[in-house]
């Protein structure tokens, strides 16, 4: 890849030891690093060291990304960093959308490296809640109508996908979360476990399993997020357990 | 964690350079690795020297999370090997299910590492196809009835997730992906967007954008996923692209 370069870069959920090497690699490479606040604090020190910062704050993200594309376009190798995977709910996207208004698609070498999503790293914290076919929604409507994310999670319930919500609950939509969790108890049995992760990997994470009806959503905040089961979902020893539907012994 | 333990170690789509420090830790930690052939091929070989590898065939599932529990209550450190993240159709699950019906929970350490999943890694050589809302749905009627599958694909489809196939084209049954597609088109413009991918990260990689009209399903087989988009996919400079729904220019 060409010096002026634009990498988009997942870091994982934030400790270092889920940072891949090709992703180490690209904030290596890269001069100028552009980033909200609170992803740039993730990235080990000496990768910043002698690069040029943009950090923008939250709801900036355009901004962000526009940085970076100038950068890239003014000769210099940048990278948008994101927590998780650039391509789940983060900057991947964005990136390619100014780039294509820019005309810049053609100019300007373009590569995401993915990285551990949020998704992953609290599933394995909550022990096998996936496993098997599952669905993430985004309770922010910030971009998107609450009409859309009441279909998504209602389709997504009712055909028993196990349910993975991100952004369950900001301070300025609260009740959105009993609203989705009202969706579940629909169409869940009350002991259908939800799993709670808060700060995967990082300095005070917190990892809990609730069933449906003794939840209180009051625990999640935007820096959780939320797994709710599928109707063959269980606790096992504390853990949560989703099947894949192997009938033990028969090997 | 004690030497008798028991990781669910995620490698990630197989490059060296996607492997987190942390997975990389847990097996060189492990005595005993234990894993499908093709995944314990991809283990850098400094990681197996010196170490008992239980090799076992595809479908042998049970057999390899039992060989590593029994190396773990007879007090080695084992490591079952999955590709991607061990928690997305791979082994975390069946794991769990083994200590439990064992009754080990209590006794055996067991700690799952996440990986980079095959939905992100084919995500980022894709650009930016999933962004927003989307559902995985293996394709896979080995452990789950054909019409489950059916009705949440469906599910998926009619509330606009972006839908991720995995296990797309088995030879065995080569003509559910054709099922899977004819939902799509039900619900789809003729130019939404498909992205393949097939051994992201690996030698060999292709990736190819397509549209729903023009997709020829034999194209796809086990070591490839397909992405579905949303109604609001598009291709952009030959990358597929599923805005967030930021309104550009607006900030």
């Amino acid at each position: 890849m060409s010096a002026a370069s634009l990498y988009v870069v997942g870091l994982g959920p934030g400790d270092a030891a889920c940072l891949t090497p090709q992703a180490r690699e690209a904030l290596g490479r890269a001069r100028c690093l552009a980033g909200y606040q609170l992803y740039l604090d993730l990235v080990p020190p000496e990768l910043l060291a002698g690069k040029r910062l943009i950090a923008t704050g939250m709801r900036r993200e355009e901004e962000r990304c526009v940085a970076a594309v100038e950068a890239a376009r003014a000769g210099q190798c940048a990278a948008l960093v994101c927590s998780g995977d650039p391509g789940v709910y983060a900057l991947a996207g964005l990136a390619l959308e100014v780039l294509e208004t820019r005309n810049l698609l053609d100019d300007v070498p373009f590569q995401v490296v993915p990285g551990v999503p949020a998704v992953c790293a609290a599933a394995a914290l909550l022990g096998a809640p996936l496993t098997h076919d599952f669905a993430c929604v985004s309770l922010s409507d910030l971009l998107t109508p609450w009409r859309v994310i009441e279909k998504r999670l209602a389709a997504a319930f009712e055909a028993d996908f196990v349910c993975v919500l991100y952004n369950p609950r900001s301070r300025g939509r609260p009740h959105l979360l009993g609203r989705a969790l009202s969706l579940a108890r629909a169409r869940r049995r009350p002991d259908c476990p939800v799993g709670l992760v808060r700060k995967a990997f990082r300095p005070g994470q917190e990892v809990t399993v609730h069933t449906l009806a003794d939840f209180e959503e009051t625990r999640a905040d935007m820096l959780s997020l939320l797994i709710v089961g599928s109707s063959h979902s269980r606790i096992a020893g504390g853990r949560m357990l989703t099947p894949r539907g192997y009938i033990l012994g028969r090997s």
